[in-house]
């Protein structure tokens, strides 16, 4: 079983990524961003993001209310069905879904980002969590009877309130209920690179330990990033492949060796 | 089973709908509409409704790709998943779905509207289309594992495109194709008035006769949901009530008598 995961940035090619998973034989669930369509519809509604940045290091997005109202429309609103339109166009037979859907993905509640403000140090806290369940039987359920599961935020907090949370970590709560053999995350890149301002900086091949001692060394939305791979991998049973989402053939051609590749 | 239709108005109490249902003990689905919030999203992103009405006398919304993405939004994503929210935090386990998702709602694509303008009869197409199956197998999966289907559009075309549909035909598909015993339908009123400006010319029952004559006598929007109720029941298995959806109890008020009751 696959998993691909769709960054949510202009330049991705979705329509290639579709038609290569058309191509594929094997099962294959999918999780997308939507974080350009979020800040634009944001922006057009005057609505527009805080992002803090946390005393230790790890940056966040603050979500109110309107922030889920914007996230549904444009992660489970227009991004989702706009993907699950493609997937039909091409016969795969899809399902968009969030984390509230069947409690698909079931958080917990952030407690409060601690951040430093003026000087002082505040609890500032949202309607943001962690995935700490996922409804495995529901996608199970799906999947054996030849459906295509399309995720994304908001997901459910232990009260069935809409949160937001982020897709790496449903990433990884999903490939570790599911035993998901590869991860393909497809961004706006070659791959992992070294040097972020230069796109020949490729990291072709990179180890769990690597992984760590990379996470230590950043800050901010990487970090971030950084650790959910960390947790992805560290089982051990999954592959992950970080590659580019803008080619004419992003899927396959990750498949077949081009991004980089951890395990 | 119990079809509930929640109509798109401002006045529609949600909360009270939803925890009506949680007292349900019957298994039901929902469909909704959310034409107030689509109305108001597409003023504030500048892209306002185009209705247009058909020489038969027909209303209907003109339906450009703005107006999908405009759809996609308000009904699939905020207005959707706020009542799956609303469902999750009262222990239904609801999976909100439009009838791409899974090709729940598969249509026909419209041929065009023959309209009038400037003393010419121009046919003009767009992205809308009448729903001609419904994947029962998909609904029947989720409503025997527990989860509570709720729907809204748009609906796949004849090749998986996104398209614009009536929710009161969708009702009367899905109503088919599921044998659904009552459909109660939620609006801002007490139910079919003989006077539309007076709340008290409240219609209790309606034969399928008088459903007819009535349909022949008027024009406009309100033609083409009396067509639909008459499609609705003219297959004599299934109930309509037309209740108010403003009020504190809408669901268990509907079904001990009160609104239009037509069979």
């Amino acid at each position: 079983m696959m998993l691909v995961k769709i960054g949510g940035g202009e330049a991705i090619n979705l329509e290639a990524v579709i038609a290569d998973l058309a191509q594929q034989s094997q099962a294959f669930l999918i999780v997308h961003g939507a974080n350009l369509l979020r800040d634009r519809l944001a922006a057009s509604l005057g609505m527009e993001k805080t992002v803090l940045t946390s005393v230790s290091g790890y940056s966040s997005v603050f979500s109110d209310q309107d922030a889920i109202d914007v996230i549904m429309m444009s992660y489970a609103g227009l991004r989702n069905k706009k993907i699950v339109e493609l997937c039909q166009r091409q016969g795969i037979n899809a399902v968009g879904l969030t984390g509230l859907d069947g409690r698909l993905v079931q958080g917990e509640r952030n407690k409060g980002i601690r951040v430093r403000e003026n000087g002082k140090t505040l609890i500032k806290r949202d309607l943001s969590g962690k995935p700490r369940s996922i409804n495995g039987e529901l996608l199970s359920l799906l999947l054996d009877n030849g459906y295509c599961p399309v995720l994304t935020i908001p997901i459910a907090d232990e009260n069935g309130f809409a949160i937001n949370s982020e897709n790496d970590d449903i990433v990884t709560g999903i490939a570790n209920a599911l035993e998901i053999e590869c991860v393909v995350q497809l961004i706006e890149a070659p791959g992992f690179l070294d040097d972020p301002e230069d796109e020949s900086s490729l990291v072709k091949n990179m180890s769990i330990s690597e992984l760590h001692s990379r996470e230590a060394a950043v800050e901010g939305r990487i970090k971030r990033k950084l650790l959910a791979l960390t947790r992805l991998c560290q089982g051990g049973k999954t592959r992950v492949i970080i590659a580019d989402g803008r080619g004419e053939h992003p899927v396959r051609d990750a498949l077949q060796g081009s991004g980089t590749h951890i395990q």
